[in-house]
């Protein structure tokens, strides 16, 4: 595959080239347009749409606002939503503080993250997770005003992203403290991730409710650099109070046909979150570099061969998620599912379709979303709520226990969970979910380990389930080398073998570490003639005693497996359980997990980081045992 | 001591009286604030300054407006703040749908519980963590219309409440679905826990917001009976929105000595949370019963003998918590501190007074305290920050995680930790906490066990913890029958023996529960000629696998002691690191500790209604050993 980049000394030619601040401005937001498209594109995904509609604004911030350079600068500038990382890094490269070399490294191990994290140079503060931004520069402002040495605080949101109700706590505290300091920056590009802010939760009046809360406001086009420029000048002269610029920009900005202003009403955006075709990507370039040759003469592009990108194969548990909900949705009418803003990925837009009265869609607000849920279960419905598993088992964990004191019944079901996909970086790698949900009073967690065991998991937690219930599920595409026995069910706290052993046992669950335990028995019994049973356990937070006592049976080691930190997950559940069991000849115990806040990058070379790979869990094994 | 109700029997008087219906409304509303000062008196803790504030409305609303009676009603109400709750138990037991005989039972076990739960009749939703009522209201129209049976829903919330981000989280989604059916009234009595909600973090324009974010909006005096009757019928009208009544009222309103207009501008106000002083209950009484007197000829009150409460005795965590901050605040600069409105309970006065610049109050907003805390210490500063360990450990569960990714430097003290106090109902209940961030990647969890490890603890955590640290207070005064021997120090992940034993080992920490393993190994030898030994090991989510082994050494049996629920507790951990030693001769293992939703009662009743008092824990030990 072949990748058009612009170099660092086009980059430095483009920031040097004569006329007007804006002319030069734009000329540098399409280079870096460009160069964020290939690092997207060369990285497998990334966010386009973004990226591309912030990138105008974030230009000229850089070149022409702030002073944010150097080991003290006198500005900050960071973007709460995050998702616009590639953009953002696109401009600390042409601007020369970023080695251009990273161009090739978006979300690689050691190299740029899918969302900022401040191991990164010039990244201020760790972003992703939603709504956080105006805190943190209010922090920033605290600080700068104890220290005796004021500084300027630019922050870049989403327009979704003032659907979480963390942004308008933060609005009120800032103008009681007089924060001018703090200039806020609305990407008003009117899409969330999937489709129309309008949509999918209306936004309402937004001017007047940043004037409601005390704040300077003031609206341009984001895309017209003057105006942007203008508005900066009337709010330096503003002292008393923060300020808020919406600014109406256009999702996928500068290719035509990645600008949602192209989009049918119905339409789903198709360049939220990951890379583009070839043919859009080629002709997303030739767009762009023709754009940019007509203002940078004798531009002298730089075409890079990549690594084509392999589709990626294997089992999809959200489509089997997504197959089974349509089933039990006509089997039971009292189901009513509940999305915050992530239908797409979630797998629910077949349920949408069918039961459009019984699919609520609640925008990015997870604590809204969750207390609703449980109004509709104290009502008789039974709510399946659903986000990525990051979010959910964190943003409205008070909620969740809040309605799990009510004794009723709701499903939780939190995607994206686990150390894969490692592209997004940790902000969405969700390793902390079974422990912080754990000790949920009458909460059952559940993680299926294959496509099959996925429609079982959701029926028993529908039709079984006597209480409330967590359902884990992985988002990758997983190749899967086992298969359930005939006629499994799924039987409260009780396991089952994938691959007969002898005398060491492995219990884990999910399809991510699951298929590497099994690869790991094969290298095991084919280098040390070690014969490791692989089991599969899908329930995170219980195990039945007698179960386990017959699955330790005649064990000589045991070895847990945590696509979760080894902190809270399944393998301590496991190891205490069966401290209590008083065996006279307990097996040596050995958890195997994560143990380090996750790596971005690829997902094998992450998995291989984590040392949770085959031939890692394999060694970890023949080690414990002295082989 | 002698109290003073007014009977079922007057209460159906009050009910009848003739007149307008505001001036039936007023005594009715004057009787049940009698029982509700009785009732908080009698059970020794109970928030009257909310619930008198509020009884003007909520009387109107239950006598006049609402059809909210029988099984299936066609209005549902609500108390979002829950903290009136024995304002609204008043207000249902003057209605005769409660039993009058509960008018004992306030916190008791099997009583009336401290913030509203469903287990109660006529209770809608379990409310007392804040923000939440909105989005409960949105759930039950959504019900209602899938249900084709049209329901109004009215919803109590504070004022302080409203800085919660998740209530204005939850508003514009109503505007959008044009939820007419819900009627938010603010209790807009001007406070919040300790002072004056614009000295805390000021509302700003709460009218303007409400309208800005499309909501009908109305402003009238609180306790003006006929003017929230005037507005009841303007909203009747409004079809198209949802609507907000901003009922200006006095906190403690209906006797003057509580009310807050009586407060000068820098005084706390003491009728907040807990049982007045016998002065001020008599002078109450006598105001109340004088003015429900001359509008009730004949009126009968009933004085029944209550018991005397004993004051409470014992070693004080937050106290000894409160003195080690200020001495730490002199020694270091960079120590800065964040609060929630609880700056009383927390211990925070002290450090306010020493170090204003260096105190900053957030108000009801712990997400945007945490990330605040998060850009502080990224900024260089050490910043400490401060709720009740259920909120804290759960409200901004996302944003502690997203400061750990960013490997600075944040300390957090939860304090109302564990199971006790009861009085205030599972919504305060912390025992959960543990589990919720025991993941969390670098965060020490510790809970001293006296007071002299409080300040040893908070001194680790400060000056030589070089991750981050969270700090969990236990509030109630607790009898420690134990001394740390002389010299002691906190090293990480190891214990101290606090009894010596033999042959039987408890594990535990903190000062509720490891002075009742004290007194049951006392209870034990004298019956069994059990020796227990009594080991406070103050690290919640790390031991240290020499001493773990040295310690169990010899040992047939291990107990561990959780204030907490025994999954995700220290007894988890320490089992599971146990199961790696591979021990030959492991003890036999069981945990004691929390195994189902904390009661709400008094605290001797609830500890032994947990099973977790000394003659429980003696038990649970005697039978586990066979004996």
């Amino acid at each position: 595959m072949k990748l058009t980049y612009v170099p660092a000394r086009e980059l430095e030619r483009v920031r040097s080239l004569k006329g007007s601040p804006a002319e030069r401005c734009a000329a540098f937001a399409d280079a870096c347009r460009l160069n964020t498209l290939s690092m997207i594109m060369e990285a497998g995904s990334g966010h386009i749409g973004s990226s591309f509609s912030a990138m105008d604004i974030v230009a000229w911030l850089h070149l022409q606002e702030m002073d944010a350079r150097g080991a003290d600068p006198r500005d900050l500038y960071f973007s709460s939503k995050g998702h616009d990382a590639p953009g953002l890094y696109s401009v600390l490269i042409g601007l020369g503080v970023l080695d251009a070399a990273l161009l090739r490294k978006l979300r690689r191990l050691d190299g740029l993250p899918g969302h900022p994290d401040i191991a990164t140079p010039h990244a201020v503060t760790n972003t992703g997770s939603l709504g956080m931004g105006i805190s943190k520069a209010k922090g920033m402002v605290r600080e700068a005003r104890l220290a005796g040495r004021p500084r300027r605080v630019f922050v870049l949101t989403g327009d979704g992203e003032l659907q979480e109700g963390q942004l308008w706590e933060s609005l009120q505290g800032a103008v009681n403290q007089r924060m001018h300091e703090i200039c806020m920056i609305v990407d008003h590009n009117r899409m969330q991730s999937d489709t129309w802010v309008e949509k999918v939760s209306s936004l309402g009046e937004l001017e007047a409710k940043f004037r409601a809360f005390g704040w300077f406001v003031r609206r341009c086009d984001g895309h017209d650099l003057e105006a942007i420029g203008a508005v900066m000048r009337e709010f330096a002269a503003v002292s008393d109070r923060p300020k808020a610029l919406i600014a109406d920009t256009v999702k996928g900005k500068g290719v035509r046909a990645m600008e949602n202003t192209a989009l049918g009403e119905d339409e789903l955006y198709r360049f939220h979150s990951g890379a583009p075709g070839q043919d859009a990507y080629r002709s997303g370039v030739e767009e762009l570099s023709a754009r940019l040759r007509a203002r940078v003469p004798g531009l002298a592009l730089e075409e890079v061969e990549a690594a084509d990108r392999q589709p990626p194969q294997g089992e999809r548990m959200v489509a089997a998620y997504s197959q089974a909900l349509v089933a039990l949705g006509r089997e039971r009418p009292d189901l009513t599912v509940l999305d915050a803003d992530l239908m797409l990925d979630c797998g629910l837009i077949p349920f949408r379709e069918n039961f459009p009265e019984r699919f609520i869609e609640c925008g990015i607000a997870e604590q809204d979303m969750v207390s609703q849920a449980g109004a509709l279960a104290l009502r008789g419905r039974l709510p399946i709520v659903h986000s990525f598993a990051c979010f959910l088992s964190t943003r409205p964990n008070e909620q969740i226990y809040n309605n799990a004191t009510e004794l009723t019944k709701v499903i939780y079901v939190g995607s994206l969970a686990g150390l894969l996909p490692a592209g997004p970086g940790h902000s969405h790698q969700s390793v902390r979910d079974i422990s912080a949900l754990a000790a949920m009073p009458g909460l059952t967690l559940i993680e299926p380990s294959c496509e099959a065991e996925v429609g079982l998991a959701l029926r028993y937690c529908v039709a079984e389930a006597k209480q409330s219930c967590y359902l884990r599920l992985v988002s990758i595409p997983c190749e899967v080398p086992y298969r359930l026995p005939a006629g499994y069910r799924l039987q409260r706290g009780r396991g089952v073998t994938l691959r007969p052993g002898k005398s060491v046992l492995a219990i884990g669950y999910g399809p991510v570490l699951l298929p590497q335990a099994w690869h790991a028995a094969g290298l095991l019994a084919e280098r040390h003639g070690i014969e490791l049973e692989v089991v599969n356990l899908p329930w995170l937070n219980e195990v039945d005693a007698d179960w386990l006592r017959a699955a330790v049976s005649g064990r000589t080691h045991l070895f847990t497996l945590d696509n979760h930190y080894v902190d809270g997950g399944q393998g301590q559940m496991l190891l205490a359980r069966l401290g209590e069991l008083g065996l006279s000849q307990p097996p040596r115990c050995t958890r195997i997990g994560v143990r380090s806040i996750p790596a971005c990058g690829q997902n094998a070379e992450v998995l291989r980081a984590h040392g949770l790979d085959a031939a890692a869990i394999a060694a970890a094994i023949a080690s414990a045992m002295g082989r």
